[in-house]
């Protein structure tokens, strides 16, 4: 697809649908239309499949979010700007975007806080009721659609969301130069936690997981260190990782992007007085929490939400520079026809990142 | 004890110490010389009984800190400056003082960052192995004696130790004007971090607690509001509170000062997005913890150990300035000799606080 | 007018002009319709008159701001609801309000990232080309319309605007319980800023200005301490005031709300190591600055320019809960009628705060 | 000088005094003991030369600070230890450091609270009345002594100091990735500020300067650009600076490393809204500043003071990994009998940074 002017009418709007859990399926929609003079439309090139995609695939809610009718999955694409309202200023038909598929708004405290991402009337494409991504013809406001810079390629472009999670998850955990960081998880948010932490400066970068094979991709990709993390007491699995890592007395930062109990333990045994810890992935509702490590080295805790105002445009200069290499993290580039077949390799853990061609994408 | 010049060798120093666990009892130690030009010797006055000092007389030891040798208890503490250093310039003999109990190396990066309550290396009052102030004669560097304002008197200034680890819990907090702030627990700390929240401009105060009497004291004391907690899964007890206290989404800020599992995890479903959660009170190592309202809340959870620079001038200037009417919280004030029948009586939960004259005090 | 519903079609919506310098006269506008579903019309009660209003009338422009057309004054206002937008659900006709005057686009980085008041395309009343609030009805997004609680008078309710600004200032210096805070200038919003700091919790706040009236306005109002300041250099006179109001190394902040130079010089001098500096008032854009102060002392200096999330809301909760008497800052009520009369008063100094009423308010 | 120990009887305590402005001259001090069981003692190897030696040698003084008495001058140095008292476990004879030469009292607020630069017992060497480092042995206290690795040289060892200048301001100026950043002045402090913005993470640096000879050597060493600053109105010339640099609404971020009156004024009118302007560079007291800049466009104002916690540990690592070549700013290295002629060439500006040996250096 050119950068040149699209014609709307020629393109197909088939869409991905989960109609219920295990159950997917091709529909066309009807082709969406400028509802604002904000707005613009765009035709999608690229998406990737997210960890919460397979989820409800699979189990067709993730907590109270519960898919009642049949839902377009996906929400980590680029595309290609079609047509524009008639305020947009900053874009025009052929610019190529990263798409950022949650609109809030724009009217509550939160929002006009600087804090979007917890607006409580977020309409997050692929989270019920709201349709995904992996569908023809996108409309968006266009401050929502980042334009890529001639150095970024499409296929990096629908990287930019899972890497806007990392950058945020990097902003809530306060990385400074020469900060001690581990990265509890090796998954692609974990990797890319890696590479944001060491643009921010950190000197050590700790990446652990459970399987041998990511951790030497993470410390090819950007981590310095790597801990095959022990089926031991958390306690005694963060005295070995702090001494595998020449850790000291602690890490500075501490980021869990697994969600899995065993880690979280972890993590809080293994960040130092004083230091801070993010819990950038999902899991369990509830699990065993050593807390009195929280309370005894005063630890800062946060919790991290997708992404907020700058988010993306970090995201997209981290790529630009060359600082993340998000393509060596691409494992494969499926047809649409073939989305079915792309998550099940999700699913398998077959890939780290497998990208979905749009339908109008050759 | 009047405020003029004491004459050091007319001064007991029997001290009350506990020799293994529900062993308690007398013994004078040696009379403490000043050892270095920055020090002061300070006549004890008055001690309050903590829950950590009871702790350690019924077990014998809190977490990895150990009762080995007998150990004067006692961390509580105002008195009078006997003698100063020659390079002290800000005290003089006759000083009235509260006594701030832990003593850092000044030498190591938590010092140095202004994180002293952090140090590896602190000298902590009846903190085993450090003798505690239920003794006639201290020895302390001046710069952790805080002399009283006229208006504040030496039993006030026991109260300032248990109000500075409240004042250290609320900046934790970052309390700002007109926020909502729960508190679980109406003991002593949680009572006074009611009254400091206040202090700070919070328009709302909630007190938590599941004993009724506790919470009308915390009315009559600082809070706006209070819950009496229900025996019910902390997301609906959660629910009845902030619709009780009419929080809406939650409160802006939520400091735990009980310690206890289920207080903990009402704390978390309680808090809005965005908000505050401390973690002021100590208890069970590990608990069932609801990670995920952490993690999709982006809530900033934070320990809160002791207290920092700053916190006991504070502390004082609350007091002198009548915002923290510290007098409501003293239950009785016990002869020195009469130590373990007040060590009983916060045992059995009698008292709110309680003092324990110094040997020297009529 | 009663809290009722208001019958929009009895209502003038007869308008307070500037034509030209010196130059202003009534002229009725057309009545306003609801533009957008989030939107809301509103019945001016009361209008105060601020300084830059003067500055406007007498000069015709304030900085890059000139007013080339006939503009509407004012916009420190409360009113009554009249009529609601369809997705309006916090406010209904007969609701009491206070009118944020600026609406800002809600869509570039400034907005998002929750800094609205910087925002490049604000439209702000009185601030050409934009009307004032010195009229009938006025057009406005809910959210932009804050409801008054029971307790808070409309008259109460057109002084949250300046409170506002003192609100947004306070923030903008971060003082904090037990601070020393010294204001600059004692006019409406050094006096506001002046309580806004003890509310915070400022254990001392000086205000400084060279009226004495004004400085006993502001004892009774809410300074702890006042200081008459002096013609000499600002070094001399700093250090005067600073021993006036024993405050030892300099104040841990200094606000100015007053704009004039040598107030600004003193207020460099009077700050503290490490201390913060907030300019909040209007003057001259160059003047004689002491940078050195600045650098060698690390002062922390902020502007302060309106207001943003949060400040309406604080400032509303500080009247409604008495910590801001805003009534005693209310010189008279005039009619609308006589809004130049009212103008001059406050050009000629000889009032602190004028209120108009709205053209419909009896 | 192996890395071995080091036989203090064999040492040369010569030293390079400042007699008075313009008069220089060696004389032999005694050679310095322990004092503490946290001290060392360090023979220097190696001093840079600071502008504010040289303005001490030409003037006598830097503002409040007089030269009254014969002053051994430098403070920008490394060297090895020769002695370490009994209490230190940090260091040992044969290590070699890079010496942080201001010792803070640890007592008063400002060293308790994390801001140890802001001391006012403060003791600089070479700040009147203290001796300076261009001597044979230094006394320190051991935590002042920041060990090198290996692969830092004890030349690169001394320019820890001034790096950590630039550290600190980068600190203060709370760099954050992806920020655009531009720095007045391209001597020393000011290129250092510009490559330590990099290793923060800055997308953009732009190096400022009335020399292109030094705006070649900044983007050479550091910078992604630079703008020969034109004698122009201050506006004007920040105009034309943010248009050639791509700047748009302006800087995230302006250092001013020069302390030159009409960089200070242009870094005003180049940050932009809701920025950063750090002043690090030293210059007169007082300035025409433009005040409206900084209240109306809310700009965030510090200073910024020598060097605090962390901060030689940060700039040390900067040179370890790689991240600052402080080697390329190194123009000569000068014999300890050589001192004089050194600074004549500081003076006269043939130099970028001289370092001089130590009397016992081959």
């Amino acid at each position: 697809m050119a950068t040149q002017t699209i014609n709307k009418e020629e393109l197909s709007n088939l869409s991905f649908f989960l109609n219920k859990p295990n159950d997917v399926g091709y529909s066309e929609l009807p082709k969406p239309t400028i509802q604002s003079e904000h707005d613009v439309l765009v035709a999608v090139n690229y998406t990737g499949i997210c960890g919460s995609d397979v989820h409800y695939w699979v189990h067709g809610a993730i907590g109270d979010f519960v898919v009642k009718d049949p839902m377009v999955l996906g929400h980590e694409s680029a595309g290609t700007i079609v047509e524009v309202g008639s305020a947009v200023k900053t874009l025009q038909p052929g610019d190529r975007v990263a798409l950022e598929p949650g609109y809030p708004c724009r009217r509550c405290h939160d929002c006009l806080s600087g804090h979007y991402n917890l607006c409580p009337e977020m309409r997050f494409a692929a989270t019920p009721p709201y349709h995904g991504t992996l569908t023809g013809l996108w409309h968006a406001p266009a401050d929502f659609c980042y334009k890529l810079p001639d150095s970024v390629s499409l296929q990096e472009g629908a990287m930019i969301e899972p890497l806007a999670v990392a950058v945020h998850i990097t902003k809530q955990a306060n990385v400074k130069p020469g900060d001690s960081v581990v990265v509890m998880g090796a998954g692609p948010v974990g990797l890319l936690c890696a590479a944001v932490a060491r643009a921010y400066g950190a000197s050590k970068v700790v990446s652990v997981d459970i399987v041998q094979s990511k951790l030497d991709l993470a410390t090819s990709f950007a981590s310095t260190h790597s801990y095959l993390s022990q089926r031991l007491p958390a306690e005694e699995n963060a005295a070995a990782l702090k001494k595998a890592a020449d850790l000291g007395r602690g890490a500075d930062v501490v980021i869990d992007a697994s969600g899995a109990e065993p880690s979280i333990q972890t993590s809080l045994h293994t960040v130092r007085m004083g230091g801070t810890y993010v819990q950038g992935g999902m899991g369990k509702s509830d699990i065993t929490f050593p807390i009195m490590q929280l309370c005894m080295k005063e630890v800062t805790a946060k919790g991290s939400f997708r992404y907020g105002a700058g988010d993306y445009k970090l995201a997209i200069e981290l790529v630009a520079q060359g600082k993340v290499d998000v393509k060596k993290l691409i494992s494969s580039v499926a047809d649409f026809k073939d989305a079915e077949s792309a998550f099940n390799k999700v699913k398998q853990g077959e890939v780290i990142k497998i990208l979905i061609k749009g339908p109008n994408e050759k």
